[in-house]
């Protein structure tokens, strides 16, 4: 079918959340959604029957990621990312500019591309616009994201300005390079906490006709919640409704609400599975540690819950997985944590339909955060 | 209904092999077989329920690691070891015997037990035949394993003899402590590759009658081939038809067939799941290590076959997960890497069946080794 489709259902009344589908040519999903993440076309630790039966409906791959390894000219020939996988669901790629950016020297960076070295072997590599895109193309995912600059948190105002209309000029010649007509393409609004850099990178970013707006440079490290939110609802109002929005790198539960009731449409982020990986685990309540000694002989499932985990395991014998360092615990808690993110993610759309998300907020916080300071 | 029962259904007419069933607590499966190993109550990367699907019936798991981890109060607790592993097929348990000596000073055995330090902290430890089996107890599995002494291949025969009269008193002492009328208990014939050790350690331990005998110390670092094979000849006619015999630690597919021939109902082995987080995989045709670079775009399943990974994933996938370390690598191929040894044992059986064994062995053996030598 091509490009994907987005399909306003419901707006909020009370705030700019939306609830709506997503077609694409790997079935469509109802947003907002999580999408969990597969850095090297895999989501660690779990089979893509695991995914679908936690009722994942998309997920994240990094093209820097497969760039080194296995190299995008093996998944093109294997028939794309889908079929290298083994995976029939969509898939969004990102454009490897965050990976490299955390990788390159200031100095490194030019108007071309950026200059960086490998994570691997050292080796000496060079993206540009047009190379995110050249990969992209290759990997065969449903939605590529443009290269964009991914400036630190603290640049000061100037630095930002440059940076967008740099962002800018990379977006357009990625757009110009796009062949894949499968694969839809996002812009990236950047500008920080800057309220009329945000209007500007989002007004021309738009103007560039993008299949998806992303809204970037809100989960690098040192970034407030204060500043995340300030940066959604400075770009918000200029993007258009037909398309869908979403929010880079985001996954505490929280910031998911908090970005949904701005306007968002999808998140991805590495925490369920990371977190899973050391014995975090997210409940209903907030999150626990399973390594916690007062487990050891807490024969209960982690609480009532669909998924595979807490339908036949117990907490000491997660606990118990968690701290011999075996990996099926680490899958175990993955499968839960994407789960409870999943399901974050139908509630929320449930109450958008009821027009009652603002007391799902109210009533998750009290539940999930009690009295910790958000 | 207690302990195990063997059934004996057929005597391979030109071979010592045997086909029979063993039924047990949690099911009848057939003989001989081959017991991947699940050490810290979980066979690594696997859920129960793809050990089922490729057809493996019973596992092994260590009484020394659980002992250390959770401790086996804690898997008494939540039920013994099935309930707490979720896994409903049968379980052996070994001694711990093999880990300790393999931990322990020569000065620090002694007629009482082991006095050996912790792999995990360095922790002063003793165990005693008595601790072994009250620990096998509250594990709950359906075999336990008599403890012994393990000696070096190396032993002459004056150590050996007096290691296999001690290994006796063992035994005896571990029988009369144990308590547990759901679990099954064997003794084991150690002797190493001397004749008259073997006859009198197997004719002794045959008299203290347990439920099953084991041929223990073939699985050392430096022990021959033929010294293997010596043990399994110098044992099994002092062994009774009516209870099985158990090669412990043996997995290569060659022993594995002439243990069968010499009159072998049970192996075990972590090798199908070492192999497979290295990158070794079992085929038809020899073992492959997949991290070979002629695989990187090698599209084909890894061979005709009928498990997960072979339905649904190619070589170039594999090889790319094992390259970057992602845990699912090692999943697709242990699964492979068991279920070849699961069928080739489904083939041994059939081939004793048909009493075409030694027609099946050097078919194997041209098949799997080539010009290799054994």
């Amino acid at each position: 079918m091509g490009k994907i489709k987005y399909e306003l259902l419901k707006k909020d009344e009370e705030t700019k959340a939306r609830y709506g589908l997503l077609h694409t040519n790997y079935g469509t999903f109802e947003t907002p959604i999580f999408m969990p993440v597969g850095t090297l076309a895999t989501v660690k630790t779990l089979s893509p029957e695991e995914l679908k039966d936690i009722k994942c409906s998309v997920i994240l791959s990094n093209t820097y990621h497969l760039w080194l390894r296995p190299g995008e000219d093996i998944v093109e020939s294997a028939g794309g990312l889908h079929k290298f996988m083994n995976y029939d669901g969509p898939i969004l790629t990102d454009s490897g500019g965050f990976q490299v950016f955390s990788l390159a020297n200031p100095k490194d960076i030019s108007e071309e591309g950026v200059k960086f070295k490998s994570h691997i072997d050292g080796a000496s590599l060079f993206l540009t616009p047009e190379k995110s895109i050249a990969i992209q193309n290759k990997l065969d995912s449903d939605i590529a994201m443009s290269f964009d600059e991914c400036p630190p948190a603290s640049a000061d105002y100037n630095y930002m300005k440059n940076s967008i209309e740099r962002t800018l000029r990379w977006a357009k010649r990625g757009k110009d390079v796009h062949k894949n007509i499968n694969q839809s393409l996002f812009g990236i609004v950047q500008g920080g906490a800057y309220k009329d850099l945000r209007e500007f990178s989002a007004k021309e970013t738009v103007k560039l006709d993008f299949d998806g707006y992303s809204i970037g440079g809100v989960a690098n490290d040192g970034e407030s919640k204060e500043d995340m939110y300030k940066a959604i609802d400075y770009s918000i109002p200029y993007l258009p409704e037909n398309k869908p929005r979403y929010l880079m790198g985001v996954g505490e539960p929280i910031d998911i609400i908090e970005g949904v009731i701005r306007g968002i449409d999808m998140f991805d982020c590495v925490l369920p599975t990371r977190l899973a990986r050391h014995g975090n685990v997210f409940t209903k309540d907030g999150r626990i540690n399973i390594r916690n000694a007062k487990y050891k002989d807490d024969f209960t499932k982690i609480e009532d819950c669909d998924c595979y985990t807490c339908k036949h395991y117990t907490k000491a014998y997660i606990r118990h997985l968690i701290v011999s360092n075996e990996s099926f615990g680490a899958r175990l808690l993955s499968i839960h944590n994407i789960r409870f993110l999943v399901k974050l993610m139908e509630e929320i759309r449930e109450n958008i339909k009821n027009g009652t998300l603002l007391e799902y907020r109210k009533e998750f916080i009290e539940r999930y955060y009690g009295n910790k300071k958000l």
